[in-house]
């Protein structure tokens, strides 16, 4: 297959684009799900900021260096990825503190109703937040309904404030039918929000379209803007005049530097914004940014789905499929850009499948997940990828006391 | 008094940490109190967590370079330098989103009381956090009382569930008796929020010492963690079974790596934790904070006295007394670290002054905020710190058209 795949490299669109990546020699990378690698014009940047920007011109940066306009300009780089039109996005916190706004904001505006309904197996933050507001507004102002991913639409009633749902499963990789499950909760009253940890950059996101309300999303996954780097909220400019976040900051003041004494909400998409911004690690996330400027997101979701596919038939070319059950979607269409596997040493295949060069992703309690980065990945790396796999799994490699479970973070 | 200057930077026991910053030649800064300098092992360590860990080890440096251990590295560097024993300091988010945090926490635990006392000049995101939660939450649980800086202990009663101080205040700097406003507070049991944001590093804080509840503050001023370098929050060990604020990220969690999917509320300082930190910034603000380890906050806080009553006396000296009004307390036990000065012109002197190569700091409507940050500032600065404005206050140079006003940042 590796010819196959050295053929699928030389027609790939996005091949020119691997170069800005500053990828370490002899690795192969299936973790940009978790945290996109280092671009080179963010690792450039961040001697930029630091030595040219803060060490040389000190406080005078925020206005000569637009520091204070960091959450808008790369709010405006990632509409175009998620499908907003301008001035709906800014760029700010975490996305726990984001959805901490945002639900708070919604179930203000749904002042006759209670309910926030997730799926039960969304990423662990999501729930914890609304479990958050459960306790700080009482259950008759936000009761949290964990629910089926399955059973979404039929959950869905007159007592529904939010329906708060992540695009892709951080486990499985299914991909929610967005336009779909909008739809189906306007059709009731009831607000959307969309997290899109594992869509923003993996698939295309048409929030606009969709009639998407709210969303968040994380800027460190496929859009590479470095650990921790600040998450992202959208809201839809029909509802900015009466979105109003209790996390009110002075960054959200209409007029932040009158220093007024009373809170005047901006009547913008900053209103969204809290506290004075972490200007190092947005700096180079408007540097990671910049690489999306002229990436095509339909070239992008092509070349996932045929990642993912040889993925798959590489895996049963090598043998593999009767130890490692994939546990996502087996339609294309139907997931992200991420497969997971389960097994009994998932925690220890995927130590020893790094010790042989190849960083993957473990999550409790017995995934193995890769990422599909239709950026930097080629074909060939799969392949090679692959047969490494078979090396660690058939060698029993990984039964090794080294490869033993530690901590794994997302 | 050029001479006495130098003579007095020759007794300095801080003189050799000077070498530490990375400050441009020829600009003489005097508004530490709003971006500290680059030190240059930041500057060093802005390279290594970019190209050597994020570049090189990728996702494996949560564990390897402990990037998941870094909100309570920064935390157990900050409590010394407040006053704080271990445990009970972490390093997370803008104080924006940390003092909800800790209003949110200290109301649901006086749940029989609703007022929150402050004071009516606070630095304004600590008086719209309140707002915020005023808003949320309702005026029965949360109202918001501004009282003058004079009125403050006359106006605890026992209605009032929170008061919250900050502890130098940003205009004038004049300084609040923490153990005084603690203990009268206690006498009535109201919890006490301090926000150290112009004290730490500046002035000795000692938590502990004088029973203070909650505390936050910023590393980006005296602590020159670079700029918008994340919060800190401290909690008082006696105060950690009962916190329970609402922003109940995953970081927060008991067990975050377990991917539980409900909220068990981790039982130590690391509850105040929300969502994945800002890795670039807070990387850089740990070597920012190393620098700490060897300083007694005793010498800052002489020097920083000396460095002010130097600087009032230099201006009487120059004849500048009469132009520029001083509007801090004259007692140097009464200040934090900073003098501010009243002209109707100031925000142009600031530019022309800016121009002359001394940075300071403009405060809206008409004050000019002087900050004097021991580790890097000697005498010999201010004297021709001094000299400059002289020049500039005397030509009127501030009133060229290109000194008008623009935006400024704290």
């Amino acid at each position: 297959m590796l010819a196959d795949a050295q053929h699928l490299d030389t027609q790939d669109p996005l091949k020119s684009i691997g170069s800005a990546f500053a990828l370490p020699q002899g690795v192969i990378y299936l973790d940009g799900n978790s945290l996109g690698p280092l671009p080179i014009a963010a690792r450039e940047r961040a001697v930029e900021v630091t030595a040219g920007q803060w060490g040389t011109d000190l406080i005078t940066s925020w206005n000569k260096h637009r520091w204070i306009d960091l959450p808008t300009i790369c709010g405006e780089q990632i509409a175009p990825i998620i499908g907003a039109g301008s001035e709906q996005v800014v760029c700010c916190d975490s996305i726990s503190v984001n959805l901490f706004k945002v639900l708070s904001a919604a179930l203000a505006m749904q002042s006759d109703r209670h309910k926030v309904i997730t799926t039960e197996d969304n990423f662990p933050t999501d729930i914890y937040t609304v479990e958050g507001l459960q306790e700080q507004l009482g259950t008759q102002r936000c009761e949290l309904i964990k629910v089926a991913e399955t059973d979404i639409e039929r959950s869905l009633d007159e007592h529904t404030a939010v329906l708060l749902l992540t695009q892709v499963n951080f486990r499985s990789g299914r991909l929610l039918d967005m336009q779909a499950l909008t739809s189906a909760a306007h059709k009731k009253g009831i607000l959307v929000v969309w997290d899109l940890a594992h869509s923003a950059g993996a698939v295309p996101v048409a929030l606009d379209e969709h009639g998407a309300d709210f969303a968040v999303g994380c800027t460190y996954k496929y859009l590479n803007g470095g650990p921790g780097a600040p998450a992202f909220i959208y809201v839809a400019k029909r509802h900015q005049r009466r979105f109003r976040q209790p996390i009110s900051g002075w960054m959200g003041h209409a007029t932040p530097f009158a220093f007024d004494n009373s809170y005047a909400p901006s009547q913008s998409i900053k209103q969204s914004l809290s506290g004075t911004p972490p200007v190092l690690s947005m700096s180079v996330l408007n540097a990671a940014l910049a690489l999306w400027a002229d990436i095509d997101m339909t070239h992008v979701r092509a070349k996932s789905i045929a990642l993912s596919e040889f993925f798959l038939e590489a895996l049963n070319t090598l043998g593999l499929t009767k130890e490692l059950t994939c546990i996502s979607p087996l339609i294309a269409e139907e997931r992200g850009s991420q497969l997971a596997f389960r097994h009994e040493h998932s925690y220890a295949i995927c130590q020893a499948w790094i010790d042989a060069g190849v960083i993957a992703d473990f999550r409790a309690p017995d995934i193995l997940r890769i990422g599909f980065a239709p950026l930097y990945l080629s074909f060939a790396d799969l392949w090679h990828a692959c047969e490494k796999l078979k090396e660690v799994v058939e060698s029993r490699a990984y039964l090794d006391e080294k490869y033993q479970r530690k901590l794994a973070v997302t």
